[in-house]
């Protein structure tokens, strides 16, 4: 298959879709925009999106959380059949890049726009999607739109969710892009995303694809050391009960813990204390409270909840010992998302050169992945920056990520 | 010797002053107020102070950083001998007590109206002080009225010193109390302050009198890591340069070396990291700086040091393994102030029962002691409480205290 696409068309789409909440930045290299749900900004990127949808003949649907999906059922296609699906987001977070996103959507645009210009025939209708408020800056934390879309969530649940006083129902309405229905996953044969890496290996290696083996597992806890605060100077060493030397305690262990899984039974598991707030904060005070917050991952599920579990194990033991109270509230939990096995394939088949690597980061194919077979193929991310207006892929690394992500879509859309 | 203040009298002046910058406060309890230099409440403060110096017949004189002294020489002294003098100051750290500065200063001058009223003599003049800015809420960082009657800063740089566009100078000008010359220390005979004990070992032990040994040591550091700020999901555990772990085997190396000092060489050692902000400080970012505000304090001269030396050493140490940049500024060093054994027996003389204790806090005595006697009081603290409206001191507990003061001063100002 040499299924290539229209460099110059994909990188026209992505830059209208980069003016929709473009920021100033005075570097040259920079480039950033802010699209939250609700703004004009995510109204004129979901508007520009549905209109090419429909210059290519896509059929175009909103459902009731404002996923957009596009549908174009080929002469070849059996219109019954389960649809092949490939997209991402368009919302980004506040001064975030230009690539977190739109690529994955405008890739699956412009891959069906070549496959539709070629002479290869696909057996099932191709879907074009875009999720929902994936960045979670504003409304539920995070992959929003697949989270209803995989029945994780319930559109009423999903509706009122609230930000400053504005609901998300309010905030979609605004935008007339409160629609009807419920996207459903489930009923896909397939679903690929192309995304930036976010990291720095293919840039590294020189190799200008990779393909997603699993999106790593995600839990952030909050975990509060309350001591008693006291004058530095009248309070002798053995009277104290210091939140800050227990906390201190608490984020060397949780390191140790980290190293232990990454050495031992999982390379990708990560444990981080990355934040930290101590009242009253002053340099005469014993500190007398302690708030962290922290992130464990790990593509494997035991390895995340060994590292859960001896957190709060390690936590309990400081607790005792320095008479301090401790809370430990694993407020998010996300078991890892391996991805098929199948999609895998499709993807390694379809690329030149290839690298397997694991997500550290949550996606929206995390959520597919639990309803129906998911891939993922990542660009290359200069200097693995994003989230940022430096945010980076080459223009020629977007199209050859979206012509394997073409190619892909046809080996999937084909009966075997 | 039986003298004996005026209990009612001194209880009159301390809440007549207790109305200068009153703050009002819901708990029956508590009693605040807000008395900053150059403020209004500063200013009938000290107008206030100067009537009742009058009253009492003392010669009032303001020298030009604001510092207030009434002297009264007796019929029996000679009037060329060096004063005995005592005091404390009349400004508050915002929403403070009524007792922290004021005690010490209305206690002089009832003790110099309690010996005008009995038939003691004294060979010296007696001199009430009250200190121009003790908490540093303003200008200088703390201690500034006496930093100049010591001569430890000029009259010139401590006029200039800047709050928010205003000058010391200006402020005090605005008061009226920019005063000529410069009050001198190094003549006094001697000085006493009364304080409150700000801390519960008095109340603890039901002891209504410490005698003050020295007045602690105390050293503020700012430290400094830098590390790299980083994808806490993509990052592995091997890649990191983590500030906020490389911080906490910091503080818990401070809490071990003062754990050491306090158990060995010096039991009033002390180390705190009290202040502790992270960048960027989210839970998915692995912390890229950290920056810590150490206090280090100890009684014993060559104990604040060492503990200084390593503190830097380990900060050292734990950089060079981490590959973390890190700087330690030590920005305030004062070094201990031991009270003279002079001022000690006399105070101890004159009570009835009395406890040996270090001050954990800084004090005017503290500069006061590099140029002459100096020695100091403490009255208890319910709970330990200052700086706080909840500050408090039983008005008996009070008189007590101005009764030692009163002795020791006829001790002192009575020639051997």
């Amino acid at each position: 298959m040499t299924l290539l696409v229209d460099a110059d068309r994909l990188r026209a789409d992505l830059e209208t879709n980069a003016e929709f909440g473009a920021i100033e930045t005075e570097n040259p290299d920079a480039r950033g925009r802010t699209v939250l749900t609700g703004s004009n900004a995510n109204e004129r990127a979901r508007t520009y999106l549905c209109s090419r949808l429909e210059d290519a003949g896509l059929t175009v649907e909103v459902d009731a959380v404002g996923n957009i999906t596009g549908t174009w059922t080929p002469p070849s296609a059996d219109p019954d059949a389960a649809p092949v699906a490939a997209g991402s987001h368009l919302d980004s977070v506040p001064e975030g890049g230009i690539f977190d996103g739109p690529l994955g959507v405008y890739a699956a645009l412009e891959a069906v726009r070549t496959i539709q210009e070629s002479d290869h025939e696909v057996d099932r209708p191709l879907t074009v999607v875009s999720f929902t408020e994936e960045e979670g800056t504003r409304f539920g934390g995070g992959l929003l739109g697949s989270s209803v879309a995989t029945g994780q969530r319930s559109v009423a649940d999903a509706l009122a969710l609230t930000h400053e006083g504005t609901t998300l129902e309010a905030a979609l309405e605004s935008m007339g892009y409160r629609g009807d229905g419920r996207l459903d996953c489930s009923e896909w044969e397939a679903y690929l995303e192309l995304h930036i890496e976010q990291d720095t290996t293919l840039e590294a290696t020189g190799v200008p694809i990779g393909i997603v083996t699993a999106v790593t597992g995600i839990s952030h806890s909050a975990v509060t050391l309350v001591g008693e605060a006291n004058h530095a100077g009248a309070t002798s060493m053995a009277e104290r009960r210091d939140a800050l030397t227990a906390a201190s305690e608490f984020v060397l262990a949780v390191e140790e813990s980290g190293q232990q899984w990454a050495e031992g039974e999982d390379e990708t598991a990560v444990a981080t204390v990355g934040q930290c707030v101590v009242s009253p904060n002053a340099t005469n005070v014993i500190p007398g409270a302690v708030e962290l917050g922290l992130d464990i991952r790990a593509v494997d599920r035991e390895a995340m909840y060994g590292l859960l579990e001896e957190a709060e194990a390690s936590l309990e033991d400081i607790a005792d010992r320095r008479g301090i109270d401790a809370r430990f509230d694993r407020h998010t939990v996300v078991d890892p998302a391996p991805m098929s096995e199948r999609c895998q394939a499709a993807l390694a088949g379809a690329a030149v050169e290839s690298l397997p690597l694991h997500s550290g980061a949550a996606h929206d194919a995390m959520h597919v992945s639990r309803v129906t077979d998911a891939g993922m193929l990542f660009a290359p991310s200069r200097d693995g920056i994003s989230h940022n207006p430096l945010e980076w892929t080459a223009w020629e690394d977007c199209a050859t990520a979206a012509s394997v992500l073409t190619r892909a879509l046809v080996e999937l859309g084909t009966a075997e």
